[in-house]
């Protein structure tokens, strides 16, 4: 590890003259990415350090939020086109939120254009990431879709990443990628790996989980919901908000212990649909709740079924990773979000 | 899984006018390719159905077994070479026995290249195979170099690989990349993550656990040998016989078997470098066993001690994976082969 590694590297004991962070959001107009960049831009600090510059990247111009002192920059641009990435690399990002992703059902329904976008655009940036030798923070978004049967009732970190989907081979494979470019001092990384992201609004995509989040939101703004799985099944979610949390917090953690945590599942709550129209009806009504239907569908119960129904979180937990209070707390603050 | 593809897999209870196979084996030239060739040039079967012919791929040309009524060709090939790959999948192998590998001292010293090797040559052959759609059999020589600490004393078959070298890492992915393109029918694969290779000759590489196979070889041919590490380290072994009878074995297996376990550890010794001395004099005598001397290196024992000091081997078991019967029987073997 060099020592201009270790000084570009954020610290939360930083002396209030260390220079402003410049902080970079790959996926920064999906639902996670937009929340992460408007938290930024309004805290304008990671980690008690102050933040200068906000580099947004998507693949369709990503918003940048308003309301901002920060040099804020909105790139649109496809990861996986040549040489984009030794573009982002050279802008020296001092910490890089890498949450771009191809969804799932487009990972297993375009084989080699999941790899492209999950592996192949990751691998290129890294490559570029490792021959400026900078060393970025580098947080990435990864999943508990890494995990397949047969999976204990709580999932430890030790548990070994089975994937039932070239999705959570994917992102199994950019872990140990990222994880050994993190051994050889290349970046500072660390793979978070994500419960199902529920929240208002749902994403935008075509996503297997979505139908956790629909099944709050719509409901709520008065429209019916279809639940394509029974409604028995354990769920693994997480707010938007949480996640979010969890990515700064992961971000603001010392190096040493980010270099014994490369890969760490994030904290969740162990769900049911039948919980979640209990919990609706509690906060909203008999009216809101009575909008979910069952509407069972094979091919998603399946893959659902495949993933952690919850995870033991030992790791994430002892390093005080921001969590959910509850279900009826995540439902009330998408509530309140919705409102505001 | 089409028809096309099932009838070109291999299947011990095949009637015996099955057309004959066609078998790969790329790094023939290597210990464990050589051994492989001889003995399917020697048996002409696999599970049972005739080998009709056999390609032998190495990047020095490996040499052709002798005493072959089969149709044995030798290519010598860079499988990192641009295309070279597609050329040996058109030949439509029924079974290919992937053993090529840049070694871990190479793999972790020259970053690009081990991943070009260990990787990416293997991807483009996926690629390929993918392409064709014949789905071979596909039988990959993993390690449990995948493993790092913190390890229990046996390493369950579920246990997560955390590694701790690039060479892992890479056969990490490579095993997540293999076990996706057999779930989407592509290939019939199966990864096995085999002990250290410990027997005679030694491997001419620079492998860091060549001095495994030293102390048994060099002494019994009257030359000293060094221990890098100290004399109680744990290590898992195999005799090269054991590990060759393994790969024929999962070769053989019914594809539904194959199907349920893509990536398998096989059977071992757990044994330390004294108590390796201490089979040798019982072996082959005190002199010999006095030519093993101990010779301490830091890095050595710190990338040997990160490794599995035992396997708990568990679906191998249940398989019936042939195993070594234990060391003395072990290092009586290597004294037979090196006589015959």
């Amino acid at each position: 590890m060099s020592d201009a590694a270790t000084l570009a590297r954020p610290d939360p004991h930083a002396a209030p003259e260390a220079p402003p962070l410049r902080v970079m959001i790959l996926g920064a107009a999906g639902r996670l990415g937009r929340l992460l960049s408007a938290r930024l831009a309004r805290e304008a600090q990671l980690g008690g350090r102050p933040v200068g510059a906000l580099d947004l990247v998507d693949i369709e111009r990503p918003l940048a939020p308003v309301d901002s002192n920060l040099e804020v920059t909105a790139r649109p641009l496809d990861l996986t086109a040549r040489d984009a990435v030794k573009a982002l690399a050279a802008l020296k990002p001092d910490v890089i939120f890498h949450l771009a992703a191809a969804v799932p059902s487009e990972a297993d329904a375009d084989f080699a254009r999941g790899y492209r976008g999950n592996v192949i655009a990751t691998w290129a940036l890294l490559d570029a990431l490792r021959h400026l030798r900078h060393a970025p923070v580098f947080v990435f978004g990864s999943t508990t879709a890494v995990f397949g049967p047969p999976l204990p009732d709580q999932v430890p970190d030790a548990q070994a990443p089975v994937p039932q989907s070239s999705y959570g081979t994917q992102k199994a494979m950019a872990e140990l990628l990222i994880a050994d470019h993190g051994r050889h001092g290349y970046i500072d990384p660390i793979s978070l790996r994500l419960p199902i992201v529920a929240g208002c609004p749902s994403a935008p995509s075509a996503a297997v989980a979505r139908f956790v989040s629909d099944m709050i939101c719509e409901p709520l703004a008065g429209r019916t919901a279809d639940v394509p799985v029974p409604l028995d099944t354990r769920l693994w979610i997480a707010s938007p908000e949480a996640v979010v949390a969890d990515l700064l917090h992961a971000a603001a953690l010392p190096a040493d212990i980010r270099g014994r945590h490369r890969v760490l599942a994030t904290p969740g709550l162990a769900v049911t649909p039948a919980q979640i129209v209990a919990a609706l009806r509690e906060v909203a009504g008999t009216d809101v709740a009575e909008r979910v239907r069952s509407a069972p569908d094979a091919e998603v119960t399946r893959i659902v079924a495949s993933w952690p129904g919850a995870m033991s979180c030992s790791a994430a937990r002892a390093l005080r990773f921001p969590a959910d209070r509850g279900l009826r707390a995540l439902i009330l603050a998408q509530i309140a979000a919705q409102e505001s």
